[in-house]
């Protein structure tokens, strides 16, 4: 620990990777001794906590910058103790692979048409999906993380798994609820996959999973958004359920489609999800990336 | 100001109205000497500068808790200095109307179905309609704002004006980009109401803000989203144009439906919005709250 502090106070600086006011976070890029081994550091506020409504006695400097009828602000400065902790994270020697994942990217807006996806899209998932799905395949079948699972129907057609997100580690904060319901079935690759033939499936993990959730943390139907992301982060369906006060900027409209919406428009049109367009963003680190940006210029 | 500092010291607390880690904001409820006027105070951490990146000698305690292979994990203080700095904006007298705006409120998910919609919200939305849209039609008559407007068409069937949103006001920082297209026609009250003979308007309004945006800020469509709100904050046609970078939770799948696919769903069914399931989350200030919420529980 004393070596590590030494080299905190000998980091030499190269970059900012990321400083987002929206998360509070900034990354920065440097190294310590050796050039060669870099080192990333990932600083974040830390929330307040209820008791800091003791501490109004702690303000040190107060300086007014606005007022105006029943509205007043300042900045103010407070005695260094709780109020004023940042939580700092490490990653020494830090990877490439790392450096792009904390690296602020470019991106873009797609509208997918049905051409785009059957003329590019599918291609690449079909390739990504041949490499990447072991782990979950893992899973699936018994080999890992068993004790995680809240449910299961093995089932290789109707079946599906129930297991928490990674971010709900802390299952007495249930208002951080966040499930993911898997499949068995493994030749459902997307939304664009889905069609008349699956709206059972669908159906019958909404009514499972808000059963489950129900019965294991007694939370109401009605706290519940459940959706499905296009794209995915991998390409086996995977239905998402959140508690209403769970907020990532993944649910937003870019990106997730309410599960009630689907099964609607399958009802309607068992081949909707082949002939809709999807708007989406699209990182410059995906692959489809370049590709798609050229269109996306055109369009 | 010397009085406001001094008041500042003598709060009384009374109530935490709400303590957000995801905005990094703790509301307090408390008064001054006289107990019958109460005082709102809102904390908010600031964002990090880039500056900051010169500033790591000023980190006076570092206290690991983590470490795991190339990962380790700090709680860190820092010298009292703009790292420190908390924005607090305090609000006295403060009325009923913005206790109520800054308490944290239930919330539900609400599954729409079109009987819900005929039965129980549109008599609401008609009964607000009436009420509330007087400093809209200012705008739209040319009476109001008129210096915020980045263009206009007057004509009272197919025009509309394009409007930055409040929370964009610095027009050099094109990343924050946030627009409004408001319809001149005042009988589309929501997104309900909208069918295939709004194609032709909504297809034009796309194109002429993303033509606006292109030639006033130099920014591509293929940075934009566009997205209609359901519910909206006000039920007269306004369409939401937002910067890829913008994040708020207001554009979550519980409320904003992506442009071109309100277009898509219009075309294939000119009625889709009138049959289609609609799901959003409620919060308990809605005056339809304890209506919908009976009905999600017998759902």
């Amino acid at each position: 620990m004393q070596q590590q502090q030494q080299q905190l106070k000998d980091f030499k600086f190269k970059k900012v990777l990321q400083n987002s006011a929206e998360t509070q976070t900034l990354v920065l890029l440097g190294y310590f001794e050796d050039e060669t081994k870099e080192a990333i550091l990932i600083f974040k506020k830390k929330p307040f906590l209820d008791e800091y409504k003791n501490n109004l006695n702690k303000i040190i400097n107060q300086n007014k910058y606005f007022e105006n009828d029943i509205f007043t602000r300042y900045n103010i400065e407070l005695q260094n103790d709780e109020w004023n902790e940042v939580d700092l994270q490490t990653i020494y020697p830090a990877t490439q692979k790392l450096i792009n994942k904390y690296t602020k990217c470019d991106s873009i807006i797609v509208v997918e048409t049905p051409e785009i996806y059957n003329s590019i899209v599918k291609k690449y998932i079909d390739e990504v999906k041949l490499n990447s799905l072991q782990w979950l395949y893992n899973i699936l079948e018994g080999k890992a993380e068993q004790e995680r699972i809240l449910y299961q129907n093995q089932d290789l057609h109707t079946g599906f798994i129930i297991l928490p997100d990674y971010k709900f580690n802390d299952f007495t904060n249930t208002q951080q609820l966040y499930l993911l319901a898997i499949t068995q079935r493994r030749d459902i690759q997307s939304l664009r996959d889905l069609d008349g033939t699956h709206i059972e499936l669908l159906e019958n993990i909404l009514k499972i999973t808000e059963q489950t959730i129900q019965e294991k943390f007694k939370i109401h139907k009605n706290k519940i958004r459940a959706y499905i992301h296009y794209h995915p982060t991998y390409y086996h369906l995977h239905i998402h359920f959140t508690h209403i006060e769970v907020q990532e900027s993944s649910m937003n409209c870019d990106r997730s489609h309410p599960l009630h919406q689907v099964i609607f428009n399958l009802k309607k049109d068992p081949q909707y999800y082949k002939n809709t367009v999807l708007m989406y963003s699209l990182q410059s680190n995906n692959p489809l990336y370049s590709q798609l940006k050229q269109i996306t210029e055109q369009q």
